[in-house]
């Protein structure tokens, strides 16, 4: 069990100092180039929220799209200066390993998706960044991987909030005993779906609703705020299943983790309710965060005991933002061979946990992690 | 399931209307006099909390004390204006039923003491207010009832909470629709302890721990705050039993309800840290308090989407404070004949879901609460 923590510890606890380990080597070595990108899937994520983040890098450019809609490739193309030849289809995307311009191909499709194109872009010698989650069942998850080990290419799953200076702060905080102990950490993350034909919405596409889509947020929180690893899983779902939104996947979880500490965690999901707050109370004092993983205006106040409540500004990390930060972290192990802080060994783990969930909630009882 | 909401809503929807109205009658009929009350038990809670609020009262006054310490019970006389002849201690404590200035007895013991208390107060004719939780099972609770009824006296359990201005406004915003349909509840309620001697750490006397205690908080809070009735609920409880405050109660549990709308709720309670938080999600919004049932300074943040989030200040409540509110409330309530907000019914109520919230725990299992 102590091993546990500490192996944890030594995941999420380096995870702050090895990213700001690794962005002051890589500045003392400057790169002579900026490492090329290939975003796979042009979606709103793809397009709206990754794409122009490539402006606040340091080591990462845009320099291929992969798409099966070839109107909007060559609009964001021409918008994004990637040349012509550097447009693939999803027909045509194997060739990519002849494009000296492309170092990493990060994979933003559909969950379903995930899988099989990190294991094509790992064969045409391509290192991976994939979304999270990192697919839709562990099966993949090892397949994903050993194909990457096979090829020699690293492999990235996007945790973006690693990146994002509230959370690596908040674990500081909490590595250096500002809560003292832990005894509790709670994550809400849901928020309430529209139109039920999208894809997040289809079991084939997404894998899951709300716990593979979101609530995987809350997986990740309750692990990196509390710095353990839980060891067992009880769950219970609730989802309306005459809502034409939820044929197919749920959308209430609410979980219990237990750790080896003692500690317990609470993780909920949702689909019909917006949330996004996570909270660690020790037993000298508690740490909140709302937003908790948002793109921006994230918000730490914490409070220790006896002291007034007290909003925490977290200091600057290496990067401009947590998705610039994301994108140069995989550029920069590239660079110096380093290990990302999520490889694909990280993303297998959260869906071991959410298969966990799953079962514990589908079986009405509890599931050892141990 | 619609007649369990309307059942609640009725009762705890309710709540702050009668309280209100009651308040507002019991004006139009001004009593001639306040009526007496006598405090069983000079703990902290009785003798620092609730004596000095009733100079806060505007229908009711101290005029007797019970205690097995004879010098406190004098102290506290003479600093009351507390005549000699009305200190009671436990051998002596029926005669209580010949003083005219006695009209409720205030029972502030140990829970184990509670059934006892009651139902001698009962027999001697007098009112009862009694704490929560209100005995240490739920045949406990039903004796007490009978005995209540059958000595044609009213009972009310001490729910402070419900007397609590923002307490009573949340329920309110969220019958008014502000936060939309209820989808996710969620309270943490805990104290970490210290003194392993004391009595609420002996299973005897406390019946048990940090949810006989301090969670039985969080349940209140999640079936005033969601207005509904809990059908199942699944436990999950972690307990040092090497710490020596953990010999013979629990510190912490987690448990997660199931309501008939559909929507969950989490609790929490803990006696290794500090918690005193609620949030109700909704499909339009959430509303936070934090704290949530303090004596003093609770607040609530309402977040409706898409606005930014608001600071919520309650309408000040009938009473100076919750201590003076829940004290008139009962006094109103013998004056005027009207049934307290929160009976003996309502204690029952909640021991039958903490007795649910153990047994869910030990057992490793949903318990059906419907």
């Amino acid at each position: 069990m102590a091993e546990a923590i500490r192996r944890r510890e030594l995941l999420f606890g380096a995870a702050g100092m090895t990213l700001l380990g690794a962005a002051s080597s890589a500045r003392a070595a400057e790169p002579t180039r900026k490492l090329g990108y290939a975003i796979v899937g042009l979606g709103t994520y793809g397009a709206d929220i990754i794409m122009p983040r490539f402006a606040d890098c340091k080591y990462s450019r845009l320099t291929a799209l992969v798409s099966g809609d070839p109107a909007k490739a060559r609009a964001l193309a021409a918008k994004y200066g990637v040349p012509e030849r550097s447009i693939y289809n999803y027909s045509n995307f194997d060739p990519i390993r002849n494009n000296p311009d492309v170092d990493i191909v990060y994979v933003v499709l559909p969950n379903s998706m995930h899988a099989e194109y990190v294991i094509r872009a790992a064969q045409a010698g391509k290192h991976v960044l994939c979304e999270k989650p990192m697919a839709n069942s562990v099966a993949e998850c090892e397949a994903m991987i050993a194909a990457c080990r096979k090829a020699k290419v690293k492999l990235m799953i996007g945790y973006r909030s690693q990146f994002e200076p509230y959370n690596v702060h908040a674990m500081k905080l909490r590595r250096e005993g500002a809560i003292g102990k832990v005894r509790y950490v709670q994550s809400e993350h849901g928020w309430n779906q529209g139109d039920p034909s999208k894809w997040r919405l289809k079991k084939a596409l997404a894998g899951g609703g709300s716990l593979m889509d979101i609530g995987i947020y809350s997986v990740q929180a309750l692990r990196y705020l509390s710095g353990e690893e839980p060891v067992a899983v009880t769950a219970r779902e609730s989802t309306d299943r005459k809502d034409p939104r939820f044929t197919e996947v749920e959308d209430l979880i609410n979980w219990t983790f237990e750790f080896p500490s003692g500690a317990l965690g609470g993780g909920l999901t949702s689909y019909s309710s917006h949330h996004n707050h996570s909270r660690i109370t020790g037993d000298k004092g508690w740490l909140d965060m709302d937003p908790s993983t948002a793109y921006q205006g994230n918000r730490i106040r914490l409070r220790r005991l006896w002291d007034p409540e007290q909003e925490v500004t977290a200091p600057p990390g290496p990067s401009a933002n947590q998705f610039a930060g994301q994108l140069d972290h995989m550029a920069q192990c590239v660079l110096t061979g380093a290990e990302p802080i999520v490889p694909g060994e990280e993303g297998l783990r959260d869906m071991r946990i959410i298969e966990a969930i799953y079962r514990s909630a589908a079986e009405g009882r509890t599931i050892s992690l141990a």
